[in-house]
Formats: C-alpha cells, structure tokens, sequence
C-alpha cells in the first residue's frame, strides 16, 4: 500500500458521510466503503414514506436535492471514493491492518487499511414466532425490504395489514399503511403504544389518534404464530388473545446494533450490546473507529452509555470520525436522547428522559402536563400542543420532554432538546428569549408556560391531578367535588363528566358563588385545557380551601382516555 | 389603607400580567391596575392580523381562548383586580406613596399604594412631517389605532397605501394592505429593509419577496411633507424623491419607551431612554418596580441594556414583578434579542447580535450563510431556508443567526436563542441532538449544517464569497473563472449568469474535466445552493489550485439580487 487507505464497512448514513468529509478534508487518501447490500447512502428514515407512496420512487430517498443519485458511480466520480456493493466483510485482522471481503461476484479479497471504519448499522430483532417465514412476513430495516413491502403493499386483493410493535417504526408504518388504504390492526406487548418515547400518561393521546382513524390497537399482547395459505402466502395473525386476518405482517419491535464483525476482530462491545468508542469514536483498537447504529453514545443528561441508532445521530459520527481520520481532531460530545415522529395526522416526540427512565436512574422528579395552542389562538390555524415536563428535584434540572399535537411539537422539542444539552435549569426554560410573533407562538410560548406550570409546582403552591387518576377516582365511590369550570355552552357543546360528584361553576361567577362549595370536601377543579382550574385553584387556596388540586391539561385530556 | 395595595399603571401585557399573577399569589392584596386607553390586556402584536382582516373582530385580540373578554368587568369578576380604564396618571408622589389620577368622568383621585408598578408602555414615533394631522394619516400602537385603520381601509375608494418604515411593523402592514387589496408603496429612510434585524446580504431576500408582490419599495428614501385635498382628506405623500398617490399612510418608523410619569417622579432612565431596572425589575426607587415596553433589559449576549419592547418580553416581566411584590423573590435574567415576522408568504427573524451590531460592540466575527431545506428534501412540501450565523473569533462563540425563508425558519431560530442564553460555542450548535424524522428536518439540520460550514471557515480550510460580491464583480473587467456546478438542464431551466467568464462543468465530472480549468486565474465555484460549489471547492483545494472560492447559497442567493 502506497498511500494511506481508509477502509469504511458500511455504506449508511455514517459510513457515506465519513467516506464524503475524508475526501474534503483528504486529497491522497484512498477510501474504499464497503456495502453488503446493493445501496448506500440512502435515507433510511425516509422508509416509511415511501412505502406510503409519498415518496414515488426508492431511488428518490438516496438522491441528491438536484437529483443525482448517490450510487457507486456518483461516489466514484464526484468523490474519489471506491464503493463495493453487495459485500460482504468476513473478517479483520487488527495486527495486519487487513480486512477479508467477499465481492458481488463471489471473489475473495484482502483489503489493507491505514484506517478502518465500522459503521455496520443495526439489525431489526425477528421474533422467534413459528410462521417467520411466510411471504408477505416482513422486518423493515433496509431499502430492499422496504420495496418488497411497498410492492406488496399496492399488490392485488391486499386488505388487512398487522403491524407488531407500537414503536416509532410501528406507528410510521401504520401512518404509511393507513396513506395506503390498508385495514390496520397493530399488536404491542407493552402495555402502551411508544414505549421508549412517551410515558404512560402522554401515551393516551396518540392511542386516541389511532382508535380515531379506526385502527385496531391491542396492548399487552403478543404474537403467538403466524399462518399461512397452501402456497406459504401469510393469512393469520395468532395472538395470545385472538386470531387476526393478515395479507401482510411486518414486525417493528426494535433493532439491535450489528456487532458480530467488531466483536470477531476483539473490539470491545459495551454494555449496551452496541460498540463502545471514545469521544474521538475510536475503539478500543487503535485505528479502528465506529460510528453509526452499531456504537454506543453517552447520554449527556445521565452521563451513562445507551444505544441511540438515529441518522441525525450517525451523520455527525461520521463527520467527527472523517475529522479524527484525516488529522483534524474533533469529538463528539454525546446524545440528549431526541426523537420525533408523525403518525396520522399526530406529531409526537421526546428528549431527555422519560418520567419512567428518570426514575430508573434514581431521579427524584417532579413533572407537569399542560396543553396550549402553538400559535397565538386568536389566528385560525392555531393547534393544540400537550407537554410534559420533567424535573429533577430539588436541583431543579430539565431531565426531558414529551410532547405531542397537531401543532408545531418540533419546536419545543428542540428548545428542550438545546436546554438539555446545557443542562438547563426549569428556571432557565422559563427565562428564555424565544421568538415570538402571532403566527409562530403565543406571548408566553407553550414550553415556557408549561415550565411556569413546574415552577409552581416547585414552589408547592400548586397541587395537580392527573385526568387519569380523575378518572380512576370516579370509578370508586370516593366522596368529593369535581368542579367544571367551563362555560355552561363548553360544557353542552364538549365532553362532560356524568357523575353526581360534578359540579359546574363558570371561573367568572366562582368568587361570587364560591359559599356554594362545601369547605369538608374535597375539591378537583376542572375546565376544558386546565387553565382556567388552575386559576378556580388559586382562589379557593386563597380562600382557605384545604383539600384542592386541578386536573391538568382539564377535559382534553380527560377526552383521551375514553 | 388598611390592606397592601398594588397600584398598576398600565393595563397592557405587563400590567395585565402582574394583576392576574399578583392576585394568584396573593389574596389579602387590593390590585389596582389603572390605563388610560378604553382597552387592557389586549395582543398588541395581533393588531396587524386584525387589520388584514384575518381577526375578525377587535375584541379577539383580547379575549381568552374559550371566548371570555378580558375586559375591566372580567378583572373585577374573576381576579378581584379594580380597573380603571381611560384614565391617565397625572402624577406620583413617592415619598407619600400616593399617585394622583383623573378618571374617565374627569374626576382627580389620589390612590395609595403600597407597590407601584409602572407599565406605560411605548409609543409610535410621530416624525416632524408637514401634514401628518390629515384624514387617513395613521401611527399604530394601540387598538383604537388598528380600529380606525381597518375602517379606513374597509372604506370605499381605498386603493393606495404608503406605508413608512420597513421594520418589522412596517412589513407586517404590508403583508395586511395585501390582503385586504390595496397598492402599496413602502419608503424607507435606510438602505435597507429590516435594519434592526438583518444585516444587508440577508436583506436582499425580504426585498425579493415584497418586489415579487408587485409592492414599490424604495430605500434610501425621506417623506417630506404629506398632502391633503379641501376634506384634509390625505391625497399625496412627497419624498426627496418622487410624489405618491395616497388614500392612507402609516407611519411605522419605531417606537420610544413612555416614561415622563416615571421621570417626573424621579425614576432613573437608562442610557437607552427606558427604565432603568435592576434584576428583580425595582426601580431606583424602592416600592416602585416597572416592566414591559417602557423599560431597558440586560442583553445576555453583550452584557448591555438595550430596550426590547416585546410581548413575550412584557410577560414575563410581569410575572417577575408579581412574584417579588407578593414576597417570593424572583429575577429576570435578561434578553438575546430574538424577533420574528411573517409577511407576504416569508418569514424573517433574528437572534443575537447581527454582523453589523456585533461590529459596533467590538467583536472580530466569523460569518455564513447557508440555504438548505426545512425537512427532508424527499418530501413534497419541503422549504427553504436561509440562515447566516454570526460567531466570535477566536472564542467561537455564536453571537447571532438570521433566518428567512418561506420553510420552518423558528424552529432553528429558537434554538439558536436556547444557545445564545447559555453561550454556546459554534461547536457546541453543530454538536446539538435536534429532533429527526423526515417531515421535521433533514439528517443534518438546517442549524447544525449551517455550524457545521462555520466550523469550515473557523478551521480556515475554506474561502466563500457572497453573492453580491460577485455581482458586483461582475460588473468589473476583472480577468477571473465563475465555475457553475450545475446540470446542464438545471442551468437552462434556472437562472444563470450571462457572462464570457461563466464555465459550466456538472460536479460529477469535475474530477475527470479538470485539466480544463486554466491554473492560473482566480475561480469562484457556484451551483443552485452552494453545496455542491464547496465540494468543487475542495476538490480543487485538493488538486492544488490556488485562488478559489465559492459563493455562499449559490444562485439561489445571487437571484435575489436581481
């Protein structure tokens, strides 16, 4: 080997990006990536909408915005760079510097390296669930099988469609099949949709979507087999609580970082499963980095390792990886945990952690939900955003964020997301100068009101109720007052609670009606968003009420859980 | 006075805030809050949707969003706040802790207080012009104000609009004038369009933007004297320059903090003309705190007082004020000076310091600019945007962003907002885990892209040139290569530039066409956005030529110029 070589196994988000920034930041090096499938550099994120068919065709997800597509041609003369497809990589040999691949056409090669970069993605977990092998029976974890699925998809006599898994994938692909005219049914083991994205709490919102567009949606269950026609053709779904007509099934329940090649070569894998690199993403092997779905990130806010496969993630892996390769120093400082996703018409996202995983870390927390509209609410258009906040008590940190609506969630999202990485005190959210004019925020945007939410609650001059425990509540014959604090025409034209125990007092008449409330009992206050039960609160604190609290978030959240 | 009072001058979105949070903290307290219009709490920003005729009615602008008007009868009902509207303030008296008013029905009132909150607010500034007391001639800072000018502009015969000043009142009224039918010519006394928010390379794009709508702008112009027919009916607005029909004219050159009450009493006015305050927004007067449009904040970013006049400001100010008159002790930080517009279809706003203002504080800066898409480019609906960053050298702090574009230009401004509040680095924005999924961003973000082309230029490993500078060199004889990396069918359907010195050789076959290039003349590379112009770029780097650039955002930037 005259000049020095980098060697790229993996031809993704990574894999590309390192290839394109060596060769920027390089003009003598060789770079060679190495792809076992037939595409690389395709947005793989984009899967879902093209199954969909919002995106026509599959080559579209690897083109350029001017339209030249990212092929081995395009890497070869735009960027100096040898590309493989179809290749596979057998084995790494740290002490020689030389990998061991298998061409397209079956030839067997060594491949010297000064520089060896694993960027070997992740692998969708299959289940081992008798009937696996069905046709129509997909993972959706590659281009190929995304266009297998979209040809089944628009195929002939195709009706029913069962979705395993309410995770991202899951939801994304029954927004793809809805798009599709599909019947869908989706099967979760966890006893919620968006496990590792929503607590429980938040997850009612997009459960009410989903049951909204009349797709059938089972918790807590899980596939037992799945059968087919005599010519292997998929046409049953078996569960541990029912049978389900499928003309297709794809599993979405999660992916696993591709290790085996690094483990084989004595690399160390972390306790994550997924590659553990250094902050430069080297491995514990000098000279060989790893980036991409396959490592593992520090998560910023926890300071722990987890696994966080993301193609906005991968991308600056691949550049802090090209960067270190080519002699320009450069480190990747960790993750916060963002992700979002569309689904029907809903927007749903996270940062930091989850309630449940704050808790998991030994987090005391306290946390808040609100819901406001995006814009301000007297221009049309204006829509509805539910937020949750969690703190870190008493230190008062953001420890995350969940949100969801129909309006503008990315936004606040990535405000959080931003706060998180500063390690952004509730305080500091609630400080900040974002913008605001009336068609992108309110006065007071939602993430700053619903940080003012937390601050009273930090305060304890607030005490809350969650529209869940309103509800369970109500169930029991539990003696107090929920007070309605709507408009008597709100309460006619929405959603109501029918229980004697309700009482309706609109806010503007609750001073001067406020002996009509019994001083023995206790008190929920209510209205439609939580707005107006907040302020009924404060009035009756300040009149000495003892035993209040107010629902948050009122009947729209209520509205959820029926 | 047997109880607290709190005394409010001022019923807008500071004064408003502090009774309504005042009374939530507070029982025992009487809350006065005192405003010399007929109107309180109302969104003064809103009064340009209200004028288009987007909001319907004025009340809107003042009402809750389950239809309630804030009005003095709501305070009184739900908050138990006195209101005294159309009612001016003649004087104070701090040593006595009295004010003396007059009412609606002439009546002069002394009222005691034991907290005086001033939040008088701004007003329009009214220019010394010769006519400016004729029909139709209007200023707009207050609901009335809008009032009449949405009857003025419903009346019949209305056709023709001068609107003065191209800040961002000025353009939101152009944006309303358009929607409601009416010409329109905008005169603006600088060079530029937008002064207070974008430096003039970003100018260029709103301007593009107001001239695609037929709307006349001139720059760099001066009303004289405005003229009237027999009815003092206005007819014509006279510049230095030309004459102008005229059935309305708005005067939106700015506004100044009101604070002759507060000067009259001894309150310290700070070096920007607003109210002095210090963090818990007090005054030099202990027991007199103020708030909102009439005082001057702490710019984060520099560590100087500016005056920042902002509903989102006002708000929360007025919590601030509220909390430490009703004992719990609370701080304002301060302010980075983030602003936004939507008008004729583009959306424009700023964070931070721009170029020019970070120039006037001193700094050595670092600029670029950059046009990328709002989400995944695959997508039907995709945007662009245009941002430019602005960062300290050698600290690599990030001083400023601009944003405009037609795509999701708040998100990234808010972020880079979260970051100028806790003084990111250049480093740190390109290193942020922002929400991805295709209908939200692209793998890179719009932001992160953008720092991550600052980083290049910080690291001195690329040299760009605007595109007006290559216009304007254009114009010169100079011998020099202007490499256009275009298809050929991009360059035929697009705009190009009509020059001997124009080459056009596409990106992928630059590698193999290299030779063609003569080594020893100065090459601007340019495509559509300028990516693939800084591939080029580097390309040619690595081949060892050596007088290149590339021109920031392509010929999408160098069209506005035309």
């Amino acid at each position: 080997m005259n000049k020095e070589r980098i060697v790229i196994v993996g031809g993704g988000a990574c894999g590309a990006k390192v290839a394109a920034r060596a060769r920027r930041n390089s003009a003598d090096t060789e770079i060679v990536m190495i792809e076992k499938g037939p595409y690389v550099s395709y947005a793989g994120c984009g899967m879902p909408y093209y199954i969909a068919g919002a995106v026509e065709r599959s080559s579209e997800l690897m083109s350029m915005l001017w339209g030249t597509v990212r092929d081995a041609k395009y890497f070869a003369d735009s960027k100096d760079v040898t590309v493989y497809t179809k290749t596979s990589v057998q084995s790494i040999d740290p002490a020689g510097k030389t990998i061991k691949i298998i061409t397209a056409s079956g030839e067997i090669k060594n491949i010297d390296y000064s520089k060896l970069v694993l960027a070997t993605g992740a692998k969708a977990k299959v289940p081992a669930v008798k009937g696996m092998q069905l046709k129509n029976v997909f993972v959706l974890r590659s281009l190929e099988q995304a266009e297998a699925i979209r040809k089944a998809v628009e195929s002939e006599g195709m009706e029913n469609a069962v979705i395993v898994g309410a995770g991202r994938v899951g939801l994304e692909l029954a927004d793809a099949f809805n798009a599709q005219g599909l019947s869908i049914t989706i099967i979760e083991m966890a006893e919620q949709v968006l496990p590792d994205v929503l607590d429980s709490d938040m997850s009612h919102y997009p459960v009410n979507t989903i049951r909204s567009e009349k797709i059938n949606l089972f918790l807590s269950e899980s596939v037992v087999e799945i059968t087919g026609d005599e010519n292997a053709m998929v046409k049953k779904v078996i569960t541990d609580k029912r049978e389900l007509d499928a003309d297709i099934v794809i599993f979405a329940v999660g992916i696993t970082p591709d290790v085996e090649l690094a483990r084989s070569a004595g690399v160390r894998i972390g306790a994550t499963g997924a590659i553990a690199v250094d902050e430069c993403m080297q491995t514990n092997i000098p000279g060989i980095y790893a980036g991409g779905d396959c490592v593992e990130c520090t998560d910023i806010v926890t300071g722990e390792k987890i696994h966080m496969p993301l193609g906005s993630v991968a991308n600056k892996h691949g550049r802090v990886i090209a960067n270190n390769i080519t002699g320009r120093k450069d480190t990747f400082p960790g993750v916060v945990g963002s992700c979002i996703l569309m689904s029907l018409g809903l927007k749903t996202g996270k940062t930091g952690l989850t309630e449940k995983q704050a808790k998991r870390f030994g987090y005391k927390t306290e946390t808040c939900l609100s819901v406001t509209r995006d814009t301000s609410h007297f221009l049309a258009g204006s829509k509805n955003i539910v937020i949750k906040l969690i703190a870190s008590v008493p230190d008062r940190r953001l420890l995350g964020a969940q949100i969801a609506g129909t309006g503008d969630i990315a936004k606040r999202l990535d405000v959080a997301a931003t706060a998180l990485y500063f390690k952004a005190t509730i305080d500091d959210i609630a400080s900040l100068d974002l913008c605001y004019a009336p068609p992108f925020a309110g006065a007071m945007d939602s993430i700053i009101h619903t940080a003012n939410i937390m601050r009273n609650k930090l305060a304890d001059s607030v005490k809350t109720m969650l529209p869940a425990t309103v509800r369970h509540r109500l169930k029991t014959t539990e003696d107090f007052i929920v007070l309605d604090l709507r408009t008597k025409e709100e309460i006619t034209e929405g959603k109501s609670i029918d229980d004697g125990r309700v009482m309706c007092i609109p806010l503007e008449n609750l001073r001067a009606r406020i002996n009509e409330l019994p001083r023995d009992k206790e008190i929920i206050c209510t209205c439609q968003y939580g707005t107006r039960a907040y302020e009924a609160y404060t009035v009756l604190k300040n009149k000495g009420f003892q035993r209040i609290s107010y629902m948050e978030c009122g009947m729209f959240g209520y509205t959820w859980l029926s």
